[in-house]
């Protein structure tokens, strides 16, 4: 039997108006408060300082897959600040949060994270200033994670950082700041979840926590994210998809992603389709390809989709129809000979080792879907 | 939709020879260990002695349920060490754990823990030295807590020290450690592991982690606890029952027990029952008494026994039945007159008011097996 680890020591709490909470975990710290710029989002923020006090700054400038370019800049408007901000809250979806991460990392300064992704050394350079993160999307789980995602658009590369000391203090997940979000969005993030329960199952890195997580979460999107798409107003099914996305975050907090992450970061940088979908779209492909194997995962695979895990392949898929997502990479502007490259390139890709599946399998069983 | 919160800060980690990692936890601080004084446990102490350093002391003369006579004498040889001990190392069941959390918390003076029960105030004058937890049986979960249970038998009284400093640092759970465990052990420990779980689900701090934590390891334990005592030495089995508990003290680590621990106390103090069988005699009874309520817990009940919880209830009696343990009050010294007593006091017990069951259901559910 093999050992295992695991910890999370984010502070979670769930609930409608939780938002409120958010003064009192603040407890009268300088603060700086990290967001996007559209006006539902300038109003919580200033919804908070009207309850608390006032941030030190809002930086409102962020955009979808946090860049090394952008991320300089921010930084270097923290670094004047006085006082500086003992906190970054984040109000958004994951790209927030991530870019909450590398400021709260870069403490006024990118060129140390920048450093530390690049050569991996300087981890003691980094700051490590707390974060409250409170997600207005039920998917990106980096509420609950010590990682973010990071993009070198220029270089065309994809970085993780990663520190125990990116785990945020709190994570403050009130699904009324849901409530108003597309159906795109709603599909997109939703599908991103289920991505992280299931590849924290086909992982190296499982563990029975983990899989506990991954099977209850799997199970809840399975349910109700078809139901959401169509009651987007629905308060009970936003509560539930939230729930849902907390428990795919604390499964793969402690496994990281797997194969069709790794897949998913060139078609995002290339193709510009968005992370939910780019994770997603290639889960059955991935299912089917684990379809025969044995031991935990897949015991855990059967407890979400029943017993047969072939037949299973081809439910999700036709669950990704439902939701309008397409599991033939040409839609999402993959060809056939880049989608033989990619496939090659994840496997050796640091997400595609967590994979506990085989590459022969995984393109036998895309080819038995016709897709490629 | 209600709200809820969720934390655990415990670094935990299983596996065969994880006791080996200890001097790398330790590292190089003074520490205490608090153990029993059978050969098996002082061979331990040694054992990590030579792979770390010397115990600044070694306390081995832990009794079961923790008492204020005895915890006062082991605080007060505490008070003189120099180096005074900045991590106590427990390892041992619940007993040791929880003597290792008072004696954190008492920083020398038993009479400040004392205090804090009694008084509810004081909380500022306890200590919060470290604390690292060894289980060496399935059970007590405590090595995933922040509290541990303290008696007074000389006042007939039970208390709960309750503190977030008194979460583990780690906990390191070591099947090996477990092999050697007699049937009597076993089964004891594993049905307080059982009723862990159980009493999570029933209760008003149920939360959808501490939900999927509780699914997780009951279906584990009802598979894995009777193949086990009859195949004591199996490492998988042991293994498979100690992750199964590590699950359980997750679940309940955020919800505390309710009504069978309630009603288990007075039946531990005044007839010396050891506290896995009496919180877990009259788990079929609880199940029987909320098998026509609906919820998430009930959910979850299903999810463990099926569809059917009234035929679920009987299940769990025959369950027990094979582990040996009598689900009649009378099999455990309680007569029908104290019953009736116990029942009522447990509904206004602290755990008591966790239930989310009527008393009218659990004496109606009671009187239906025919034993009260």
């Amino acid at each position: 039997m093999d050992g295992w680890s695991y910890s999370n020591p984010v502070k979670t709490c769930f609930g409608e108006g939780r938002f409120d909470d958010l003064p009192r975990l603040i407890d009268g710290r300088p603060y700086c408060v990290v967001t996007y710029g559209e006006d539902y989002f300038l109003s919580l923020a200033e919804r908070l300082a009207e309850r608390s006090h006032p941030a030190v700054a809002v930086i409102s400038d962020v955009a979808p897959n946090p860049d090394f370019a952008l991320l300089g800049k921010q930084a270097a408007s923290c670094a004047g600040l006085d006082p500086y901000p003992e906190v970054f809250v984040a109000i958004g979806g994951g790209s927030v949060i991530d870019t909450a991460k590398v400021l709260a990392a870069a403490g006024g300064d990118f060129e140390r994270v920048k450093t530390f992704l690049e050569t991996k050394s300087g981890a003691d350079d980094l700051a490590d200033t707390g974060i409250i993160a409170v997600p207005t999307t039920s998917g990106t789980g980096s509420e609950v994670t010590s990682w973010g995602t990071v993009w070198d658009a220029a270089a065309q590369k994809k970085y993780s950082l990663n520190l125990r000391s990116l785990y945020p203090e709190h994570a403050v997940v009130d699904p009324l700041l849901m409530l108003g979000k597309s159906r795109e969005l709603t599909v997109s993030t939703g599908l991103d979840a289920l991505s992280h329960a299931l590849e924290s199952l086909w992982n190296v890195s499982a563990n029975p926590v983990s899989t506990a997580f991954a099977v209850a979460a799997a199970r809840e999107i399975l349910e109700v994210l078809p139901q959401l798409t169509e009651d987007l107003s629905s308060r009970p099914l936003r509560g539930r998809m939230a729930q849902a996305a907390i428990m795919s975050g604390y499964a793969f907090s402690n496994t990281k992603t797997a194969i069709a992450h790794s897949i998913s970061y060139p078609i995002t940088l290339r193709h510009n389709v968005a992370h939910g979908i780019a994770c997603s779209f290639s889960l059955p492909i991935v299912l089917r390809s684990v379809a025969r194997d044995e031991g935990q995962g897949a015991d855990a695979l059967r407890r979400i989709f029943g017993q047969d895990l072939e037949a299973a392949s081809a439910r999700l898929m036709e669950f990704l129809n439902i939701l309008g997502v397409s599991m033939d990479p040409a839609d999402h502007g993959v060809d056939r000979n880049e989608w033989e490259t990619l496939v090659d390139a994840a496997f050796d890709g640091e997400r595609g080792l967590n994979f506990t599946g085989s590459k022969e399998k995984l393109q036998q069983a895309a080819k038995s879907f016709g897709i490629v």
